[in-house]
């Protein structure tokens, strides 16, 4: 994909501290939130530019694609309630947006996650097996 | 606009109570949060879906065009370092977009704004009337 860079730039370090990488999802970085309390996703798009009105049209059409086919999942795979999709970048400012399942018994509704998700847990490895077949099936990981 | 529903729902009474209406942007409902500490506006598309992935194509392009125009006029206006752009809707059900200009000097920064806006400040009549002037201006307003 060439839009907006001539190859993808690394991910932000805070991001790989903060997720797993699991793979692409049309080219976007899919990242899943270590924070096991609640099924937070991340795609961050290969581009350098910051807000989501810069990016070039079909990067933005194919951001959005993904975040859909991610926000059907979540919302199917986890029993969801409520998508909540950020673009933020407030701290990291490589752009990418927040694809959030949402459970009205889940540990900080109706609260958003950001800086008030304070319940902590980690994915087991089977876990994260798990969702990342899942993901694949539903057409939302490449390759 | 006839996607979605035959004819727009009226706007949620949190949303109201939260904010000032401006009109209508490309069809959609172009809210002011009361807050004046930021510039903080929403978009309330014309429909009952209540997630993004489920607006129809057309409506979902057309409040992502309303957005980033909104969020350059924003940017510029304001002069902001950031845009938050956010769908969450855990409180009011009502789909609505918010559009969040934000400085590096903001009361909240870097903060998300909800949950996180303690600081309170009202708009002065004639600070809203030019606003307004301004976003007619830059095409974000209908009429």
């Amino acid at each position: 994909m060439s839009q907006g860079t001539d190859s993808p730039p690394a991910l932000h370090p805070q991001l790989v501290a903060d997720c797993h990488v699991l793979g692409a999802s049309a080219g976007h970085a899919l990242l899943l939130h270590r924070n096991a309390t609640l099924p937070w996703f991340l795609l961050v798009p290969p581009t350098t530019v910051t807000e989501l009105f810069e990016l070039p049209a079909p990067l933005r059409a194919s951001l959005d694609a993904a975040a859909d086919r991610l926000a059907v999942f979540v919302k199917q795979h986890f029993r969801c309630d409520k998508i909540n999709v950020a673009a933020i970048g407030n701290i990291v400012p490589q752009l990418h947006l927040h694809v959030v399942g949402r459970r009205r018994d889940d540990a900080c509704w109706p609260r958003p996650v950001w800086g008030h998700l304070t319940a902590l847990a980690d994915y087991p490895p089977a876990t994260l097996d798990s969702v990342t077949r899942a993901l694949r099936a539903a057409g939302c990981l490449d390759g």
